[in-house]
């Protein structure tokens, strides 16, 4: 059995689209304890299966990071203290990012021996069939040399957890793939890696490659990860948009458009951010999973999903005790 | 009549691609000078429709941007040379981008009042159906914040002169759109573009809106400007990957991607990067566009086109102009 805190509210499209999500979840897992947090007249209907827990505040989307330590009525923090308190393993929430990680980070503290956590996701890796993984993506401003290598091992025990992979091949996004190349921070980071006894670091890779399947995980810092991600996710919308233009062009290609669908749809179901099922903050002390603001049920569904396969992989643990392992300066 | 040097070595394809596009541009704009460097005996043909200047040496795709200081005999060094000595308009060649960035720098100098050159490119806007100019791309690894500044005037001269776009309106690469936002470098640039009477600042773009439409100039450094565009070459190409999986994917799929085909073609054709013609690097004095790699004929062509069009709208003598303007410290 597992226990799940919900941050209900602070989606765009409020605790009704949280609430489609919950249910569709509790039918595939009626045995997981649900613990729903937010407004609670909102998803009454929800105590039939659920714990209703009430937090009057909801931290509006465009809010500051700091604006979690005087809003402890919201949602979001009260979910965190909920976690917290009754041994939850994850808490999902759609809520601001930037307020989501601050809470997890300030509520739920650091893992001992983590230098700073990352908010890592995954993409699809077409070369290998699998996943990727790419951290940090933004949970960061900044990064030191000795983080960003940090960075390779949680990804390495992430990467093994989610997605299976026994040995995952780390590689370092920069500008060229050869040594040498790269940010000031990369360059240092680069000889660090290279050291890691517990990492299998195969140096450095262009964010051109990363779906093409050189890497299982690839670290940077939390700036260049933010713009990589944010640059696919544009490029990937603006393909979009171009197909749905090229299938409307004409007759003929709308009658392509019918007939080829099937295949479309995987396309779009590949490259679907939503039902890749949002990102992770991982370096703290609880599964933190953060689905995208503007999820539908299904995405949000599909963070839960995450979170399921996330506590059934004992990744905090083994984060946890990878950390214990590592001696401490 | 303009005059262009044609680096004919340094590419993937070798001299033969680029003696296939010369002749096509030849054929096109007969009244142009074309001025043909490198292993003439592989070209000899085209005496009788250019000048021809032998260059001994080519300098490899893999080279570092130093080895242009003693690869004097390289195609490439004699093409930059060729350019001051005959008052060509400009250089164009797919080989290696830091040799041809440095060679362009160590040769040509900046033009007076540049701090630092930028490599630009375009891509389509599609809210705006015309194209958005994006750099550094990749001329620097680091930059100061009054360079970013810079770019942002570079940036607009040009986006009038390739795309005729008036009062280009210029965002700052971020990963916020909120002030305050950015990478340190970033965030000290952003009052700087703000005070700058000579372009309309509006604040930060996220990489993820970069194609939708509310800015003609996008600037950032080099390193998080290489970045961006190849996440965006690598998603692009992904994307391409599983279109082509999708339509084999069964009869009917493959039926329906014979009527869709001109619609496919369209999206091909808008984010062929090849197409768009490559890359140029501003601030030098000369019009130096670097065509891509592994370019075929016609995108080797189409990097001619653009000098073409950069040569008839004086963009070395309006940033000349401009920078003559500003007043030196």
């Amino acid at each position: 059995m597992r226990k799940f805190v919900i941050d209900m509210m602070g989606s765009d499209a409020g605790s009704a689209m949280a609430l489609a999500a919950v249910k569709t979840y509790h039918k595939l897992h009626p045995e997981d304890a649900l613990i729903l947090v937010g407004k609670t007249e909102e998803f009454q209907e929800a105590a039939s299966f659920a714990t209703l827990v009430h937090a009057s505040d909801v931290i509006e989307m465009e809010a500051g990071a700091l604006e979690v330590i005087r809003r402890k009525e919201s949602s979001m923090v009260v979910a965190m203290h909920t976690l917290l308190e009754q041994h939850a393993d994850a808490v999902i929430s759609a809520g601001s990012t930037g307020a989501f990680l601050s809470a997890a980070t300030l509520i739920l503290k650091r893992i001992p021996g983590v230098l700073r956590p990352a908010l890592v996701t995954g993409f699809p890796n077409l070369g290998r069939g699998n996943f990727v993984t790419l951290l940090d993506v933004g949970a960061s401003n900044t990064n030191t040399a000795e983080e960003i290598a940090q960075f390779a091992y949680m990804g390495s025990l992430y990467s093994q957890g989610a997605y299976g992979i026994e040995k995952p091949i780390v590689k370092l996004l920069s500008n060229g793939s050869e040594e040498g190349k790269g940010s000031p921070v990369g360059k240092e980071a680069y000889p660090l890696l290279k050291a890691d006894p517990k990492v299998d670091f195969q140096g450095n890779i262009e964010a051109s490659q990363i779906f093409a399947g050189s890497a299982d995980v690839v670290v940077t810092d939390g700036y260049t990860g933010n713009i990589m991600l944010k640059s696919f996710e544009g490029m990937a919308k603006a393909m979009g948009k171009l197909m749905k233009q090229g299938f409307t062009k004409n007759f003929k290609t709308k009658m392509g458009y019918l007939l080829a669908k099937s295949g479309i749809d995987t396309i779009k179901d590949t490259m679907n951010t939503k039902k890749v099922g949002g990102a992770m903050l991982l370096g703290v002390n609880g599964l933190v999973v953060k689905a995208h603001g503007n999820s539908d049920p299904e995405a949000f569904e599909s963070a839960m999903e995450v979170a399921a396969k996330l506590t059934d992989a004992k990744m905090i643990e083994k984060i946890a005790a990878g950390f214990a392992k590592v001696e401490q300066k």
